[in-house]
């Protein structure tokens, strides 16, 4: 497929944000065409390129070879796969790879890899200069429709994830969708709950038209390049309207509060349980919360366990292995994460598929009675 | 002087920046009515103090009371003194501090100190949680005149100085004039170059007036509190006009281009020559080149020279004691600086006093073959 699919011309997404508006290209084939993508849009001829050793086999040498035929002179920096290369101890050497790199205004720093890499980097091309141009080429589906856009970056403290970072916007995106296929389907599955969390937001025909045709979204092609370019369109749309996170970006949040109660829980041990599956898992409950509250129908909370549960997606807690501790250690987790204010706590709720809202007022002893009726003992 | 004063109002200067705007409160005793100035105008009661082992012993423990007495609670945390200290090694501790104060939307962070910690700590303030608010306490006048207002922030790298940091205001900068009394002269006297340089920018009347009246701002009282409202005025306007430096904000660094490069031919030895002693030398090699160019008068270089010497401020290439490399090495050190593009620099010249602006096409040769006039051997 990828042959043919290289004639083809990506899809194109607009995220608008005035002076920092940029372009998400979405299609096959778009590693191997990266320079000229980049060449035509940006007049710096100098790059650091970052990746991580998964990646790096796969996909550093074509893009470095794009690179170097376009006359860009580009070095790149290996680091180790996994979250705890979001840490100081790395995005030090990042810092110091751009700034040796002597990356000045018209150039840029590439990030080729997954959200970590996505996160880690972008932080560094955010404070290398006070902020260099940034290219995001995202190599994981939770990464191509969720963490590439909107301009969050960051990296981890002990005292919590994401908690150090800037917001820096990329210059472009390139979403290669040849990519995906050599994603687990664990991985991609995971990926694809972010999916499904744009329908359930605010398009119920999206989130219709995925329950029809999550099979062809699997197996690539068409299908998949559409879903991620609406999910890429959503996101993009929220941020415009919110990019600093004080209002409706917090509804991108839908599943989140459970879902990272869940994977604290699960001491982030992705063998228990990966990012994605904890959102799966955070959408059935909010929407089971919501239909508790008399806010959404329970068919509703089915019609999403339903379709999750049919991609794969774990979708109740005791489908996470192992022990879970007890609810009031959950709603620990949950307290820590928003705060409570009089016994009220900032949710996600919906009134139906595609109808989220943010709930300022819910009563956290009723998020407690709720836990422990899912998770008793 | 300190106690008679405390009555009297501060004067204040807005520094205009849409919804990042903030105030400039400048005047005696400050530090004692601190936490009303900010508990007037932030919601938060948490906050975390940034400060050095040089300025802790004096002032440290009457901001803490003042805090405390309006219900503040707060930590501080102790830096070493000096230039080291803008470095990724104390960068961290500084994040984790204001992580683990749990310092939150409407709590903040503050700086205590000159230059060093303003930068560092405006630093860490600008990446915790993504941004978190943050108020300036310069104890400096160079930190009072100049680095608390523009919302650059910073650490050093191998590869140079303040090349890895944010943009990121202040809420509030609270320049208690008092505190200066305790500068050496020869520290006064440094930051005393950059007013003056305010009004060589574009204040000729402010310059004339500083000729008259310099001693009267060494001395204390309302003149210096003046001048150091018309420095931050100053470069408020220009902050407000050009908030990311591309254009107009250039002109803060007249004198900065030579400046750089003797502070780095003397290794940044604060011995030798300190930031302000370097900017003063340069604002005289600037003037006397811009009338080597036939562009400004040489009376006006030689009342700018007149004048710093009379304050007692180093204004020659051999008033920096020791050994300086040849001309070519100092050119060298411009050209990093600055980049050279087929043989041109841009550089902030002037036509006179008051009259600076930024030339994009100086000839590379004709500024050294100004300096090996100026510094022969």
């Amino acid at each position: 497929m990828t042959r043919a699919s290289l004639s083809a011309a990506p899809k194109t997404v607009r995220v608008d944000l005035g002076d920092r508006s940029y372009d998400i290209l979405i299609g096959p084939g778009l590693i191997a065409t990266a320079a000229g993508e980049i060449a035509g849009r940006l007049k710096g001829r100098r790059m650091a390129v970052i990746t991580d050793e998964h990646v790096a086999p796969l996909y550093l040498e074509p893009l470095m070879a794009s690179l170097k035929e376009k006359g860009i002179e580009a070095v790149s920096l290996v680091l180790p796969a996994g979250e705890k290369t979001k840490s100081f101890e790395h995005l030090i050497p990042v810092c110091e790879a751009i700034l040796g790199a002597r990356i000045e205004r018209n150039d840029a720093v590439i990030a080729l890899g997954g959200g970590v890499i996505g996160d880690l980097t972008g932080f560094a091309a955010g404070i290398a200069r006070r902020g260099s141009r940034f290219i995001q080429i995202p190599t994981s589906l939770l990464a191509q429709v969720d963490s590439s856009v909107g301009g969050k970056t960051g990296i981890n403290s002990p005292h919590g994830k994401n908690l150090i970072g800037v917001f820096h916007q990329p210059d472009l995106v390139l979403a290669d969708t040849d990519v995906l296929d050599t994603l687990s389907p664990r991985e991609f599955r995971a990926g694809y709950a972010e999916v499904a969390k744009y329908g359930l937001i605010d398009k119920p025909d999206f989130f219709a038209w995925l329950e029809k045709n999550w099979q062809a979204v699997f197996a690539g092609g068409e299908a998949r390049i559409e879903a991620i370019a609406i999910s890429c369109q959503a996101k993009a749309d929220v941020v415009a309207a919110d990019e600093r996170e004080n209002g409706r970006r917090a509804l991108l949040n839908l599943g989140h509060t459970f879902g990272h109660a869940l994977e604290a829980a699960t001491q982030y041990d992705g063998r228990r349980l990966v990012h994605g599956e904890g959102v799966a898992i955070g959408m059935v409950l909010a929407h089971q919360f919501s239909a508790r509250m008399n806010l959404a129908s329970p068919d509703d909370a089915t019609r999403v366990e339903t379709h999750l549960k049919a991609v794969g997606l774990p979708t109740r807690m005791n489908d996470i292995p192992g022990t879970l501790p007890p609810a009031e250690k959950l709603m620990d987790a949950i307290a820590q994460d928003k705060k409570v204010k009089g016994g009220k706590l900032t949710f996600i709720l919906t009134r139906g598929i595609g109808q989220s809202f943010v709930a300022d007022d819910v009563p956290a002893n009723e998020v407690l009675r709720f836990l422990e009726e899912k998770h008793p003992g």
